[in-house]
């Protein structure tokens, strides 16, 4: 009897010995859980982005789509059960495209190619007839650097700079490739080239020219520039091996209007105990033209919304407060998340973290963490409780660009990390519509943002 | 001074220390970063399956297809520069799914919808005419034993048993439905039923039927059972609900042939230093019939091929032996791998370790380990070197089927692990193809295989 006693005495010393910790583990074990399994059955988040993908489509900033998706986001926010939906009005620029983009190569005898083109973001307009000029084909700046002014004077240069395939992380190779894109159009035009175009920043050889945000350095002329397809500069590049007399011919519309009234679109939960401290989760409402803005940021927005739906859905009633913000012009301008940082400041609002997913509707590996080391290691610990849903990377820093107006000044961020494979063979592109978007794995990246904002929202940070 | 020498003896006795382990991991290390790099950039795996998909096609066992798809891999695996190449005779089944089949939903008022149906593999044909009966649907083995034969007889029985969608991993929803699909006719036949369709075994809601295999128990009627796309199951589960008179017109002519000789195909390159111990990495060649066998298994085979490939590229002299098998008839018959085991018996072949990849051509999450703990630790310690790779995942269990005659028997068995959201949308329909297949994905598994492969020769297990 007395063995038995023991051993009755010894597992009621493991129960008290088990830490408050450990109890409220299994809590949180439980509770995301519930989370997965609500958003894996009844989850809204794809539907929704079908309705905003093909019943408003691409919304550039400025643009009439792009109004009207603020409305829709104010009311989904709304069915979502937010306790309270308001806008921020925020000025952003109005970029146009215009109706006609053109992209022929001519080689010396006179036959011409024509290849898939698209104004980059910004870019000023080709002359009405187009741009027909040499070609002078450059892979970084240290190259047209070396050609200089003689080689590359009243010609458009060419920049072939393609992805690094050997980044497992596709977003590195994008990095790299990126300054060709934004400051391509000036630093040719120091050299004195007439027009410039880009490789497109896709990580496939296809047939879409993929857009994106490029800037002017003021004290150079300001000339168009365009990207072309992969396949398209792989032609050319091949073409102009052959025959170095061979001229492009652009052409594009595309021109500045007068800045737009837009806003930020903010759905809250109310902390029960301490309701001034604020919790940000978010994505961009405004898209590129190209595509239907699913992937980018659609995908952000919708798994938002979908955080509110499940808090609500699930009846968790939130410690801390929850802001869910569609942030507007993301893309040429970032006005909506200054504007928001701007108004947190003036209300002295207690952000105390801020999650953006602005990365695909991809399935997501773990969460980047741009904050100090000790803050860090708060969030390391509950890594056990994303791994049995495939979430294992909290190593990384990377959060999003709407809420480093915030994070520049101290605020911890986070960003969805999600598996990169696929996300620049549609970036930016005709292709970022629904279809290239799997329920499931936009469900998977909704629930684990749900799932760390639960956990957020009860322990603080 | 002495502060300085210090510091130099501090560092060589650092440098001493290093142990042959350290050594080993940092040269494994280099040689992964080059194992990637080499298939990133010139992998082959992609292009390969891009021509077997479209020029060879889909290649049910038996078929002229699968004949030519056997040519196809042994001069690919001569390309890629195996030391051999050899034919492994294999006898298989060969069913044909004949060129109707046909499914309507008939409502009592006689009005008509048809919904896209497809033969389960190895099912009989419907009379020539057709069935057209009651149907009485169940979503379990459960119910259809508690309508028994009173309920049951003369009719058709729906299985619209849909996938678990709170599983992470959705090959365990496949699993949990798959017994309706196997074994639904016979269960249905024992009541009396006169055929028997099955709800596709697909995670998202399309307009594809899913085909599989399907067997009969011997002691019971053989009747005919089929697939409905899972828009189908759920539109008829709906009109059923409104009008219980439903019934279902069924039509197939589908049917069995004489056995054919077919055949596995092997390439090798042999180990420098232990000949005898022999690695085995593989996929199915033979596909189902309605898509291409994309990611179903052109993938493992393309990858397979792959690692032949790179260590020829890369000059490894692997020290261990090396096999690159494309099994025969997985899909219906798994007489490949029963054949492979077979002659390894017979020829007293060392294999050491097979490795499978049949999950579809998607990022690598890890490897699945069916072995003793031993082995399983041994290999769990590498997870260090892959990590970098976004594999992390070396706590499952699952193999492959192909392997399975041996792993059955002991050997140790490794299956390539990998994300899963997308596989049982495509998986056995029409949309296996290469079009769905993202070539990065594809060379990350490829890759993975390799640097597994690599490890392996080296250590042995």
């Amino acid at each position: 009897m007395s063995a038995v006693k023991n051993k009755i005495l010894f597992f009621i010393s493991i129960i008290f010995c088990l830490s408050e910790n450990a109890v409220a583990q299994q809590d949180d074990s439980l509770m995301l859980r519930k989370i997965y399994n609500e958003i894996l059955v009844n989850g809204k988040a794809y539907d929704w982005l079908s309705d905003l993908t093909k019943t408003v489509g691409g919304r550039l900033s400025g643009s009439p789509q792009a109004a009207e998706a603020v409305k829709w986001t104010e009311k989904k926010m709304k069915e979502a059960g937010a306790d309270s939906v308001w806008l921020q009005e925020v000025k952003v620029p109005h970029w146009v495209r215009g109706e006609k983009e053109e992209g022929t190569i001519i080689r010396s005898d006179g036959k011409k190619e024509e290849v898939p083109v698209c104004a980059l973001g910004m870019s000023v307009a080709t002359p009405v007839a187009g741009i027909t000029a040499k070609v002078i084909e450059v892979h970084d700046f240290d190259e047209l650097k070396k050609l200089g002014e003689e080689k590359v004077k009243g010609k458009i240069v060419f920049y072939n700079h393609p992805f690094d395939q050997t980044f497992i992380n596709t977003f590195e190779a994008y990095g790299n490739a990126g300054k060709y894109r934004w400051a391509g159009a000036s630093e040719a035009a120091r050299y004195g080239a007439v027009a410039s175009i880009t490789r497109s920043m896709s990580s496939s050889d296809n047939d879409y020219p993929h857009t994106g945000s490029m800037g002017y350095n003021d004290s150079l002329p300001k000339i168009p520039c365009a990207a072309v397809s992969t396949n398209g500069a792989n032609l050319l590049s091949k073409i102009l091996k052959e025959d170095s007399e061979t001229k492009f011919f652009l052409k594009q519309t595309c021109h500045m209007l007068d800045s737009v009234l837009s806003y930020n679109v903010v759905g809250a939960i109310k902390g029960n105990e301490f309701p001034d401290e604020i919790i940000v989760v978010g994505g961009h409402l405004d898209s590129w033209d190209l595509g239907k803005g699913a992937h980018d940021d659609g995908a952000g927005v919708v798994q938002s919304i979908e955080v509110l739906r499940t808090f609500k859905s699930l009846g968790i009633k939130p410690k801390r407060t929850i802001h869910a913000v569609a942030f507007m012009n993301e893309e040429n301008g970032l006005m909506g998340g200054k504007k928001y940082a701007e108004l947190a400041e003036k209300n002295k609002d207690k952000n105390i973290v801020a999650l953006e997913s602005d990365a695909g509707g991809f399935p997501p590996l773990g969460f980047g963490l741009n904050m100090t080391d000790d803050k860090k290691k708060k969030i390391q610990v509950w890594k056990p409780l994303f791994l049995p849903y495939n979430l294992w990377n909290f190593e990384g820093e990377g959060d999003g660009a709407d809420i480093s107006p915030m994070t520049r000044k101290g605020l911890p961020g986070i960003g969805l990390h999600v598996e990169s494979q696929r996300y620049f063979e549609i970036h930016h592109a005709k292709t970022d519509v629904i279809e290239n978007v799997n329920k499931r794995e936009l469900h998977l990246g909704a629930a684990a943002m749900t799932s760390l904002i639960y956990l957020l929202s009860r322990y603080g940070l």
